[in-house]
């Protein structure tokens, strides 16, 4: 059997090639020049397995779409308060250059924007490391993230840094401001060279996963940035990654995803997929023409944004009433099933209460569990808990161990059953 | 055994309790004499239960959470387009009353401040419709959410509407640039009415819990609006909802939410939970201090944040080599569990692609997949499909009808199994 | 003879006449269909001529251009304090219908946007009045500047009042920050009244020259307003008579002036004249365009432009020494001509100190003295001081009495020949 | 005699002394440490005189005053028309050192804000000038204006040059914008080492009283920039020179005036006199705190003020029948006075229409007109036109030739008497 994925992707591909409008980033040669027909989409799962369509393996610079990766890479090395110091969260609503601070502490409103980009850039690092340190570090953690070492786009650089006078107004405003202390100039240097670093539409997909991984990079396993960190960077990029488009791309997309001027956007939706798309062509507000519409479509199509609410779940608890094979006793068996979060523990809990077991021998099934995130955890050991002090016997049937170390409060510690 | 939910609500109370800081809204003599100690906190499922602590039954008036749903019914109205064209879904960057409008197109930046709210409000019910039959519209509209009849506070009602300049200059400049075509001083009456419908914590929990359930309120059944409509409104509440601090609030809380200067807070949690907090006493931004703390603090503790990456699945499929036991052939069975989206999917794809069955009779055993998304529904679809194509029997296990209808591509529709 | 300024005045409306760019105000039906090819321009003297060429005795509605006069008024009626307190005086960089306030205070920039010129029609009279009487104040107060009673347009007034929507919104926002107490309705109604009354081209060219003068009307001789009054508003007509363009205007005109949609433009100039222009089509701005344009034209011809250096002037003294025909006494005669300001009279100070005179007996001959500030006025008292006190007997001759009551410091007082 | 000017200078300082709010300039060291209760005064006649009381001896940094005085010369260099290119004119209603570039032209709003400034200075010279010639240039001219060689204050260049942070920011956007060419930071270096130029309380006032004075150099005669150079370059001081308080300092002022962060302020009255202040506490504005009262005071006490009305002018004119002592023909002699402009010549046309010469000899006696400007000319040569086609012989008696040249159109050209 062939994989059906790759020919979606194609067929998502061709519905979209057809847009030719917008046009090619224009303040740089080298992207001026690029082919504008070029159109290529990626996904990357958790496991590191990439499905991919069309220009995928052509090499671009990764441009702003290096902005959330620094800034994990900031908050990683600084620690979130230090960070929040100097780069404020909040969308601007305004484009991507614009040279505002926040009244007060000056602060750049986000560090999607230049400002907050290029504040992140210096904030890589211990305080008052070596400009070949810093960029060290930067090209280290990008690669990471990709799981391959990245290379600078020389002849980009040097175009970019040529013309790079309104990022280095930004920077001189902020060293006024005393939000950067580094050398304008280097910082200037260094954060247009981190948009220089050539990518593909894979590797983009791939450091998408990543971050969808909770950090995790899927393929080399690396834990490049901790889960905190994560979450910090995709709810950024969920109301500050699209510039001054963000509200509207969370109403028709509905991930948190970034753009960069050389016509990449990825896309990453938290414990599942990284997305990656590229085509040269930019609307006004910077982001590829063909891009946005491949993500609307795949959003649509594969149910990805994050305000959708699945079908009612089924119920994610049977019951029996049995007797236990070693003993004979009577013996309720609660069969628990599915990924346990809130809702579906609350479901658990609230039949115990509404209907008690009636015999003292309690089994709570937990084989056909997939997952359990931390409340479900806690309300199933208080479950465990309370029924114990109401006078039941509680095991759990674990054989793959979805509730390791069940310890619940008073000491209380179910026997665990492997079959 | 009794449920721990309303015990850890209980502690939650507590421990934010302490903070007095802040002080209730001082322009509405009622909101200013309010008690100011007062603090409840209610979650409401997906089936209709509500959990509570604290202050849950004291009534206030719901102000600015009537936003959201007054959207809701706007777009039920008159259609996603028709209110675009009249509200952007930007965030803008200011505060809840500021003046501005776009450039150019001069709609407000999005429905969650005032001028955009205004705007939604003359847009329930038909065009031309009557004074009367708005507010009647709206009135059973936000009732409908709530799952009971809401009344007005006549006195805060005056109040308000006495004192109502700055909203009225928002009117009269909407009047100006053909956004409403209402009269002002009418459409100021009904929203300034609108806010000043009575509710209580456990109501507004309802109202999130009908948002979280796709539309559908979880104990009248109702579908007040389309699960369409509940994307675009979950989608401008996580961007918008928070004015100003909306960053903070995705960052720090990670859920769509929406602040009332009564002191009510909402939140919603697509298909898991409706939560709603109040306390009086704002903030610089017009938000609960207090109804904050408790948001950020079930949010940590519960993982209610949506960019949460849950812990790493276990494998969604299993498989055995068996037997026919009708029959006698031999038979390849997949057992696939859990809440099946692209990811889970794409794994049981990928294992079918690399190791293909070696037998011709093929069993995909359902009985314990707890949810199946629209792709991965079609994933699973296109997987019987060129199974069938290889030249595989392909049958279902699908004793509770998860994939109903399972029609494939070019007519292939494999025998579903009961057990 | 004929006067050659109305030749002079129909050359220069002959040579604008071609330039048929812009459009008439379209917003309210009325403007919308006057003849756009009128075009009349007037000056108005000191002392009550006025010369005129073109369409100077149609009527047309005074809108802007009563914004000076009412400010006028409320300088007259509540003094500049608390007309301050209220209307700051500062140009904003922005439309005339901008609804920004200025930050901390509210107060509108100036009283020649709309927002601050509404303020100034709720200044006039006293607090409190009724509605009816600040009409009638206000309507009596701008007949008084012209010389004439002027009546209301009312259709004029009754298509802006029902289009008001933006004025309305400034109102309500002025009244929600405490700057205006009036009800916003009944304040938009007056101003619009007082922007609909109906005045010629020789109308507005009087009510400038009234400023032109002082304050004082040149025909009817009444002081409508105090020359303090008139200072300050022909100061907030140099900086922010011409809105956005004031800074061009005042490079290119130099005058204090103020447009108005009908078409209408007036310009005064200090001591000299009042001038008016009136041509309905309108630039970008808002001001006519053949207005301008006959103002520019003006200014150079004519001279008028405030920052103009005049060629260096001749000597303002002479000096002979002579006899006293009476007492045949040798008597040294200081012939003093022109019109003397600070530098005037400094010379002949500097004179004095570095060639005292050196016979007893001076003169100080004004006949030729043509005016004299105050501060000439006071340091030619102060010479005829200290030539007393090194012992010169000083004689003033002023048949004309320029400087009446000549009580120099120490009660030094010269006698006073008439010739 | 003594004179009494320097009398009343220092009366004015004494009762301006008390005040002692404000602050030094904080941001350079050199300028933070000035003795903070210096504090000068002097005024410069168009004869090249100066009166100076206090400390007006002290060298400071001439800072922001330079401004005015570099428009100039790039005005000088390059015309009206390739500045406004580069430069608006328009009052920003913000503060001297904002970011902030025109919509669309990304112009800076006026020459007086850091951003003009900066562009201006690189406007000096030939287009393509080196650094050194530049400067040069830069130098000479404002030696020039102040009649000496004026020199840098190395200590307080270096050091502003090292925290020119926001300027370089403000450069390197200029630069982005393409509207300066020169590199960002040598045009920072520039600027810098202009605003560095040490000057005294005296040299402001020449370097003002130059610009009162049309442009030529009381003391040296040099002619440093022309008349029309000077109209421009006191209309933007008019309107920008006190930056956010321009309004209010036109106001209570009102003279065009620019005012330098070490605590220097200049006022020009054209064709009167310069006047400059020094004391360094500065207000919120960065404006001399004791500077503006002073400021005040002059204008008040000396009548500075541009929308002061004089006192009505007497009547420019007196007629006599006579005869004439040549050949005993009945003469009509008209004896005119003062300064004539439009106003006054007027009023003797309006005289002549009105009751026309009765006998065929006139003559205009010119003896005690004291000033012509251009426009008064022009009617007094119509005048003599129009008489003479009506049949009259017209003379004029113009001893000191106030107006050379008489020639009316049709080539009529009155015979001159010398007394």
């Amino acid at each position: 059997m062939r994989s059906p994925v790759p020919d979606y992707l194609a067929e998502v591909l061709e519905a979209c090639a057809a847009d030719t409008s917008g046009a090619n980033a224009s303040y740089i040669p080298q992207l001026a020049q690029a082919d504008s027909d070029q159109l290529g989409v990626a996904i990357a799962t958790l496991t590191g397995d990439v499905h991919a369509a069309g220009d995928t393996d052509v090499e671009f610079t990764i441009q702003s779409i290096s902005k959330p990766f620094v800034h994990a890479l900031a908050l990683r090395d600084r620690g979130l308060s230090a960070v929040l110091d100097k780069i404020d969260v909040e969308p601007s609503g305004e484009a991507f250059n614009e040279l505002s601070l926040e009244d007060g502490t000056a602060r750049p409103s986000n560090p999607m924007i230049n400002a907050g980009a290029i504040t992140a850039t210096t904030l890589v690092g211990e305080p008052g490391s070596s400009l070949e340190e810093r960029w060290e570090r930067i090209h280290a953690g990008l690669s990471a993230f990709a799981g391959r070492d990245l290379t600078v786009d020389e002849p980009v650089f040097e175009s970019e840094l040529a013309t790079a006078h309104r990022n280095l107004a930004i920077a001189h405003m902020l060293r006024g401001h005393e939000i950067i202390t580094d050398d304008p100039e280097e910082a200037v240097r260094i954060y247009t060279r981190q948009c220089s670093l050539r990518v593909t539409t894979r590797d983009l997909a791939m450091m998408a996963a990543t971050l969808a991984n909770g950090g995790v990079q899927p393929v080399t396993g690396q834990e490049v940035v901790s889960p905190s960190v994560v979450r910090q960077v995709l709810s950024v990029m969920t109301t500050c990654g699209m510039y001054d488009s963000a509200g509207d791309w969370v109403s028709t997309v509905g991930l948190p995803a970034k753009s960069g001027v050389a016509g990449g956007i990825i896309g990453a939706l938290p414990g599942q997929v990284g997305l990656a798309v590229f085509s040269p062509r930019l609307d006004e507000h910077g982001a590829s023409v063909r891009g946005i519409q491949v993500f609307e479509r795949l959003s649509r199509e594969m149910g990805l944004h994050l305000m959708e609410v699945a079908a009612p779940a089924r119920s994610v608890m049977r019951q029996s009433p049995g007797v236990d094979p070693e003993d004979d006793e009577p013996t309720h068996v609660y069969t628990l099933q599915g990924s346990l979060q809130f809702a579906g523990v609350e479901e658990v809990l609230r039949t115990l209460v509404a209907e008690p077991p009636e015999v003292e021998q309690v089994v709570l099934d937990l084989t056909h569990v997939h997952s359990l995130n931390r409340v479900a955890r806690r309300m199933l050991l208080e479950a465990v808990r309370r029924l114990t002090l109401d006078g039941h016997t509680v095991r759990l049937l674990d054989p793959e161990e979805v509730l390791p170390d069940p310890v619940a409060g008073g000491g209380i510690r179910p026997e665990v059953l492997q079959e």
